[in-house]
């Protein structure tokens, strides 16, 4: 895969390092108060009106797809946004960071998408850039990952619309950690599966998945070490931006995310014990296979040197002329054939 | 095993994460101070009576079963407990921490119960809240790991019946973080078992104990290494509802919870080094049945050969003929067949 | 490859320690300020001029080639700059560095050619003096890596004509940084080469690659870790030469500085993955060629056996005698046979 | 082995975790100053004489053997050592740590015996306690390590006659240090062993010795680390109790625990050395023995095919009739002996 | 190797850990200002003069061999080196250190000694007390590693002339770091060796190669580490004694100690990735030769059993009795091995 950077270029040019793609940009406004509620869509980015900015408001653009340069250029400038902060809203690899700029905060963060057909945990850039009375969020995602929030929001659930907007980019926030959790489980089942086949059925084992499950974790790693590091710098924050009320909360969520790393910590070291387990499963095995080896050829051998000693063709070979030469051989493999196995035995190879 | 999550819901909404159960709560009521002590025990949640607080005196609610959410919330607000903190309580995979709320303080903790048959560690979520002249206790356990704890507040020992709701919330942690040493014992028992197996009969290893042991002390590990932080913020703490008195006893405490972690890691260690000596032992067990099979096939081969040889049907083959050809040949492979065994004996390899 | 050292030679003395090159010097200034711009170059160090300082102007000395310690030495006279900071920019073994001096900081820094012929990360090293007014950038590069910067400048492309000489050494940087992607992405491609190999085809590996791998992101972290420190305490730096404005772009170089630790550190245990992968691929080729040659050895050699036995010379064997004996042992054989390949299905081994 | 535990028991409790034995108690009461000495020996708990406190003389109390309950509850209450210290100091488990008490400071230590026939290294729990003119000691110990210490007071060597009970426990924790160095020597002497074998001659290497190392190296590393802490804390202390001129010689003994812990971890990479240099040692002559055998198999097995060949039975087959048929084949034979070897000595397999 | 040691002597109390050699000491003296320049060279203890102490010259001390305790008391009394200094001077175990005593600064240190033939990293123990106008060096070496330095002062190179003790400890410590580039350089070396051997031809390998170099960097690590932090000290020590025009020079020898400790650290990891390297080339190798047995056995075993089936003596076997039976089983024969190798090569064993 390769990707697409921007070397020598000025800081604050906007490449958008993900793959270009034809599909419609959406965009979702939401404007809400105590009172009142308002929910707007736009599939063009044309259509979307930049609204006055008003404090006694929360006015949230949630923009998915990041390819329409012009459309994120034109709503960031509406606000304000850094040009340092827009190039980070269209790099994909951008890793999760905090910035404070004097129009508002920046929050760059990623979300997971786990294919569980190819076992990989697909990480997805979401960037968010809020101020006084304005939410902007900036999606890599095809998928409505907000709409539970903006159920919430609309149903008037919760303390979510009588508090500001610092309080609506937590909310944001604790939606994508949440999704962090499905994403830890569906690792830990995958590890649940494999031991239970390393042990059941070792052979069966598909090649590459401990190393994807292990990759999976290393993403998921690089993505949550940063976040709590952000989270940190949110709840530090003294911006006047940030409700005093709201600090709990955010608290709260950054436990979450240490819960998530100590999590993917503990899977990782899980995951080095089955690949010892695994690695020593195939020893076994190998060690089973060399036992019947040398067992058949330790017993046979033997037997077979004796037959070829009298298929020999000298003139001179007393025992051949012994009328019972053939049954006393006979008797003698089996008594040999016997020793080994007392000997096999005594070794506990069998 | 799949796990309960809330995703999207408001934050401090109450969803329990453990599995549902038919079994009655059990809910445990004591009211102490020097003099008085009044124990109440209580298996339906209708039952339980919220007794006017009193600062004077210590009440203790003490819940088993985190099933019955309408239970949890009618006692938690009682005593506002902030809604964030209910949430935290009925999640049995909350990480363990401390948090100061205006009407209390809340910690989260884990204890531990060890099935010695599955060689497993059960992690069992307990949440403490405790405020001025009152401690909430919630447990998901079934049995009752506090009853050593109320008797000894029943028959007056120590100086428990002089002391605040804090150092009741002290005697409780230290009577968890005691039976930590005992799952801690319990797996140094396993480990010491595994090397007795590994040294006297590397074969009858149980595949799995290995790796379940390591699973073990990571989720020991999991649990205290957050716990020693949460101890640490309680004794920080400037609280008023925290009597400078109680400090040392937190301390020795603290002190134990390194202890354990201190142990885990060195078992941890110890694991390693097992499951080196183990593949180590594999390896040696395998290279002895390759000398075994060598050995057969390095001595019989060559001798085989020399049957072939005469076996052969040639009109002239001159040593046929020879009277005692047949003996000088068998002289010939005992000879073969010492060298033999006088060079695998220089080689070591016998 | 024998490195050139000074030992017991006076503290500043310069001592250039890459290896002597007849490649003419190469050497680029730049001057400009927000309406001017003037470039020249010089092939000799004799033609080089030294102009005259003068602080609303920015001048930047660009020199590739450090064999030629005369002119570095005239260079960094004329400039003040100090003798240790001298004999650093000519030791091409020097670790980053960030020192404050009087008459300006002095920056080490390493920049990476990627070679993909011999899988091999070449670092080069970049040494920055920055007073009031001037950079002076010393190179041991011979291709040109800062053409892109001059284009930048020349054609006035963001706000770089604007700002003084720190904003230039950030600018610098950040081309640095921005080619460490580059080489990131490499060392990427060449692990995802690895892993379909080791997937496809195992024997082709390459031996030395994995190690070759291996040894590249030690390189690349050996000079990206201390380049994070170096960038901290030219942010930190309090000096006067430095504009506040500079700062927040100065973060924006850190946290690129951060992004390729993190990503070099995830490199590595993807490649430590492999490694473990590729042992396994062989122990894992290494049983099934065991189990070929068990089941060869364990189904012929019993039919072998019994061959010989009727091979045998003895004058009284009854079975040799009988009309189908030879029909009936080869009905014998096959059920062997048979039994052997059905015991092998049942052990897995076929 | 089974430990003993106190659980749910009140703190304070005294419960001796080690096992009971019949040796009875010694204990060692000096006095000195600058011109006096008196030294007095007990073995029966009930002779002890609790003697008048006086703080221009240092009391020595020496207490050998931990399980008599009663003799330290009296000697500890003489002096007011807190319970919890009381409980430490018949914990054998206990880690170290260092208390401040209101009267005087308590400190917990390890003491190490090599038992250089089971290759094991046993801790002793060593507790100090010294507060204004008095040290009190318990010893886990059967003999007497501070005997070497009572001679140098006895003999007035050094300036220990002249301090006061904050040098002494410096002078007890510095002999206890020192011995240290010893176990680490005796470590070090297993490992050169260990290396020797190892190359000399792999298979006499005793199974469970690295392991055994390995949890040699753990234990002392568990004991030591914490001690660093102790010490730090000793130092920091700004109690009046501890002269600022005894503070360089703790630091003294500091920068020796320091040492004991490098050495430690040095041990121990080189242990882990020692492993790999094993594992490798075994698959390689794993490797020579297969050369041997793949050696004799692919040598005779052709050259027994050809006599089986020729063994056969057929009316038809020219060769046999040639009169020099034999004497061609066995030239062949030797041909083809002659050719395996040139062609394994190519391998480099001889 | 039996080290010596002191227990429950006296702190202070000389003791030379290293072996007692008949080696006469050597002792040089050095005195300078700008102007002038003495130097004396001792070779018997005796002979030493102790000069006049002169805060306006700089007088320098190198006295090579520790074994002559009284000398080194002589010496140290004179300048009223703290006892604690002198027990750490003759201690050839001793760790790098730094202690501020009232009458000056007292630095332990390592050098290094490579043995080529060997492979092996022989650590010497230097000890610097420097104060107003004097530097000890005290040397376990034989040679005279500062005789560069020595010639430097003399001819007045740099700027040592102009300087005090405090620069000339500097430039003793830079001559000492600067030595370990080259053992570095010469592990390098050794690695690069290694890498060569390891894929040219594996069988080669000197067996405790790997090892012993594993060995000499965790000897230069342990004196390196700590040394930084040596330097760290005697960095931000505000004595007088330190001119504040040193701390450059000062800081540019630790930036030197860091990278030693960075390229150690490389090293390491670069001979982790060996040792995988070579564990992988015999496994590899192991295949290979397993191949060709495999390959072997299974073409010549089901020949031979054909040659077996067809040498029995029954009474009737019909294709024994057919003209051209002989040539058709040749033809059989010739058309199995083909098929085999058809089938090894499918399997891509040839």
């Amino acid at each position: 895969m390769v990707k697409k950077r921007k070397i020598g270029l000025p800081p604050g040019t906007l490449v958008y390092t993900g793959n270009k793609t034809d599909i419609p940009i959406s965009i979702t406004y939401l404007e809400y108060d105590e009172q009142n509620y308002t929910a707007e869509t736009y599939n063009k980015a044309q259509q979307l009106p930049i609204h006055q900015s008003n404090e006694a408001i929360v006015q949230w653009y949630d923009i998915r797809g990041l390819h329409d340069i012009n459309l994120i250029q034109k709503v960031a400038d509406s606000f304000g946004v850094h040009s340092l902060a827009m190039e980070d809203i269209v790099d994909i690899y951008k890793r999760p960071s905090y910035v404070e700029y004097k129009n508002g905060h920046f929050i760059s963060i990623k979300s997971f998408e786990y294919n569980s057909q190819l076992n990989e945990v697909k990480p997805q850039t979401i960037s968010l850039f809020f101020g006084k009375g304005f939410v902007l969020s900036f999606q890599e995602h095809e998928d409505d990952v907000f709409n539970i929030l903006r159920d919430r929001i609309a149903n008037s659930k919760g303390r979510i619309r009588q508090r500001g907007s610092d309080y609506l980019t937590y909310a944001i926030i604790d939606v994508i950690v949440d999704r962090y959790f499905h994403v830890i489980d569906k690792v830990e089942e995958t590890l649940e599966q494999i031991e239970n086949t390393i042990n059941n059925d070792v052979d069966s084992i598909n090649k590459g998945q401990l190393q994807a499950t292990k990759v999976n974790l290393i993403k998921i790693r690089k993505s949550v070490v940063p976040l709590r590091e952000v989270l940190n710098q949110f709840i530090r924050s003294e911006s006047e931006l940030i409700d005093p009320n709201t600090e709990q909360y955010l608290r709260d969520v950054y436990d979450h995310t240490i819960q998530v790393v100590e999590s993917t910590d503990s899977l990782r070291d899980i995951l080095g014990g089955l690949q010892d387990l695994y690695i020593s499963e195939i020893s076994l095995k190998m060690n089973k296979i060399m036992q019947v080896l040398t067992i058949v050829t330790a017993v046979f051998v033997p037997l077979s040197f004796l037959t070829g000693l009298y298929g020999m063709n000298f003139e001179v070979i007393p025992e051949l002329k012994h009328p019972n030469g053939y049954f006393i051989l006979l008797g003698a493999m089996i008594v040999i054939t016997i020793g080994m196995f007392w000997w096999f035995r005594k070794k506990k190879w069998l």
